[in-house]
């Protein structure tokens, strides 16, 4: 029997929660959040917003009184403030001390802002709680323009419900186009589609940032670096995410050339029974062996499970392991859906230099069924391999038909380190409501090892 | 330079065709057929019954003029009565000799029919060639009734066919239920859904066989081994296929142990110069490296891609390889997917006194989404591995959800040989529209590793 403290409450935290009572029912299991909820599905905001999910409360996954009645105490309000590894305590609300035998920090992640001239207005939002889809949802029922600052995938989930909600949308991205973990020819295209179904609500500003906003004391408009003055009635700042970390830095744990909290492959930290799970981790990227940072839903789910059951101590002896992640993502923008994993080329060529890959790609557009069926829709399909060795190394797939179901097969061939050759003859199952005879993954398959032979 | 002659128009023959002249446009490639078209897609016949594919000439993939265009010479109503391998040569209706430098032989199957008494009668029909499906559809549309015989996964494509045209519909199947590469649990899941979803039109009748048919000239409806009579204004039966292989076996070509044409991994036959492909060949089937039968339209085209491009014969000596098939399969009932690939927990253990494997399973019924959006469905999942090793043997996943995107990622992982470890984490792309935050392949494969470490 042991005490496991567990800190978070959104997604690795409570799953650890779950899974260290389950795999023994006699540990004492304890679940700590500041916030004044827990376990609740955060990817779920975009959707609440726009209005397919139709009651906030929908998102909640298990309430308290359900973890309560599984054996899990739940504390909610509680900020951590200090930890205190030499006496195995850790300190909520630099009051009250509480002692554990294993922890497990699901510290999180914070938005990230850039440095924009008075930031601190009303209406300016970012997305990450429950409160901020709340509030970002009914100030988008009052307004009727909003200014998006980002271009990544959480901003492509906005930007639907926000045209579902009628709103004018100014996209701004520092960089060419949106979606930059896609290579800029694959983004491209699904900028044009989403061009073409905007109602011309979208207006993309690309190679420029927000420096400035306007307004006293609420949000009035934004100023670039080019000069341009934007007009909205509020703003969302979508950039992307950094790692919680402080508390863990404090605490002598060490971190990783990421700036996230450095785990083994048992999620254990530096520091003997103190294990981390979620968005303050560093990952491993299953493709290169480098470090990488990556705040996914699914991996805090994975890594909050194998901290659980390490820290539980398995009674034979077994440990658990995680061996890494590929980035694998899927979003769609209305009947439009966009997955990857792995490299993306432009990823592969920085890469070159580090490690011992020569990266070549191919792009085909096949159809997503057989030709002659009702509704058949065209896949674009990247394809991007190591020419030295054969062995894929990413995949792109964007169009409306299934695109994440390639996605799914091409994630197993890189935890499995597939080559080419391997991959080529991939028995897919086949039907003509499903996918050509030769699915579009393979004909691509097919033309990367023509140029890899060639 | 060579001269490559192809018997076979259907799947295989076609691909090889079309491979072999741009693999080296100095071929002399010649496509011979005995039937009076070439290049069409056997597999959407049920669509074209059902209304779906509104016209026969939309499964014409590509017609002799195109052929031709692109340097293939295509002979239509060429029955092949001969191979002489001493002379290269070839002979069709039994006069018109061909010399070739390579031969691929793309001789397709045929429909089995079982020992029926009085079995040649008008309104008996077999689904195989184009005629077939324009010939049963016609029937079909002035029909109020029809005998299946066999309930495999063709006999469910017609179903759904049947059903969509108001057609009663009675299935005699051998066995105890439907579908039996499936597991009985999983099958006898996809019955009943499909008995809540036939408007009372389909009755099924198993462990029973027709042994003869009434009427004189005409199917005026048949008798069971168990007695039963069974009215119906046609048949169609349905019950598998067999290689064609006469004509190789005449020419001393070695067949494999499953009855159809051995090959290498080449698709190199037991005589020099003669290539098989498709149909008529045997499989290496990858889980138990046992030969194996299966006529799928996607093996054909991928065997004939490798026959063609090793019969071309690569300028820098490289050659192609197929390595062998995993039996993977989709269909679909209306909108519930049934698929599945390797091999089925019944499979597995019958095969325990052949191999060294000790079969267990797991089956789940998840999401196939976020629970809180809108329009999910649950997928049955059912995922077999060898105890001993944790390796993964096979999967079938059912439901109205994306069920074969689930088995392309185990075909994959199969390919691979994963075990269970590897596989649990599999970075599989999520966002709520399109999975649940674990996949519920991974709960599977989660809930299979706790049998596998117990």
């Amino acid at each position: 029997m042991k005490k496991i403290v567990i800190i978070g409450g959104c997604a690795a935290g409570p799953k650890a929660a779950a899974k260290a009572k389950r795999e023994n029912p006699e540990n004492i299991v304890e679940l700590y959040t500041m916030e004044n909820m827990v376990s609740y599905s955060a990817c779920g905001l975009p959707y609440f917003i726009e209005g397919v999910v139709p009651n906030i409360n929908n998102l909640m996954i298990r309430s308290p009184e359900e973890f309560r009645k599984s054996g899990v105490e739940v504390f909610l309000n509680h900020t951590c403030t200090n930890i205190c590894p030499e006496n195995k305590t850790v300190t909520f609300n630099c009051t009250k001390e509480v002692n554990y035998d294993e922890l497990i920090l699901c510290l999180g992640s914070r938005p990230y802002n850039p440095p924009i001239k008075n930031f601190i207005l009303d209406g300016v939002y970012n997305l990450k709680v429950i409160q901020d889809g709340i509030n970002i949802k009914s100030r988008a029922q009052t307004s009727k323009s909003v200014l998006l600052i980002g271009g990544g995938y959480i901003a492509l989930e906005l930007m639907e419900a926000f045209v579902v909600n009628n709103l004018k949308i100014t996209v701004v991205e520092k960089s060419s186009t949106i979606l930059p973990l896609f290579d800029e020819d694959i983004s491209n295209e699904i900028r044009k589609r989403i061009e073409e179904n905007s109602k011309g609500l979208i207006e993309f500003i690309f190679n420029d940032e927000v420096v400035e906003f306007l307004g006293e004391t609420s949000f009035e408009g934004a100023i670039t670096k080019n000069g341009r003055k934007i007009d909205a009635d509020f703003c969302v700042v979508a950039v992307g995410v950094r790692p919680n970390t402080q508390l863990a830095k404090d605490a002598g744990i060490e971190l990783g050339i990421t700036g996230a909290i450095k785990t083994d492959n048992k999620m254990r930290t530096s520091i003997q029974h103190i294990y981390a799970a979620g968005d303050c981790t560093e990952d491993i990227f299953i493709p290169t062996k480098q470090s990488v940072y990556l705040a996914l839903g699914t991996i805090a789910n994975k890594q909050g499970r194998v901290a659980a059951i390490n820290a539980s101590g398995i009674p034979n002896g077994k440990t658990e392991q995680f061996d890494g992640v590929l980035g694998s993502m899927v979003t769609k923008y209305f009947d439009f859906t966009v997955s990857a994993t792995g490299l993306s080329e432009r990823a592969a060529l920085s890469l070159q230099n580090y490690i011992n890959i020569t990266p070549v790609s191919v792009v085909v557009d096949e159809y997503d069924k057989a030709g002659y069926m009702p509704s058949i829709g065209i896949l674009k399909v990247k394809l991007v391999a190591d020419k030295r060795t054969g062995e894929i190394l990413g995949a792109q797939v964007i169009g409306t038909g299934d695109a994440d179901k390639r996605i799914g097969v091409v994630a197993s061939a890189l935890r499995a380190n597939l080559n080419i050759n391997e991959f080529l003859h991939l028995d897919l199952p086949y039907a003509p409501p499903f996918s050509s005879t030769i699915d579009p993954l393979l004909t691509a398959a097919y033309k990367l090892k023509q140029k890899i032979d060639s």
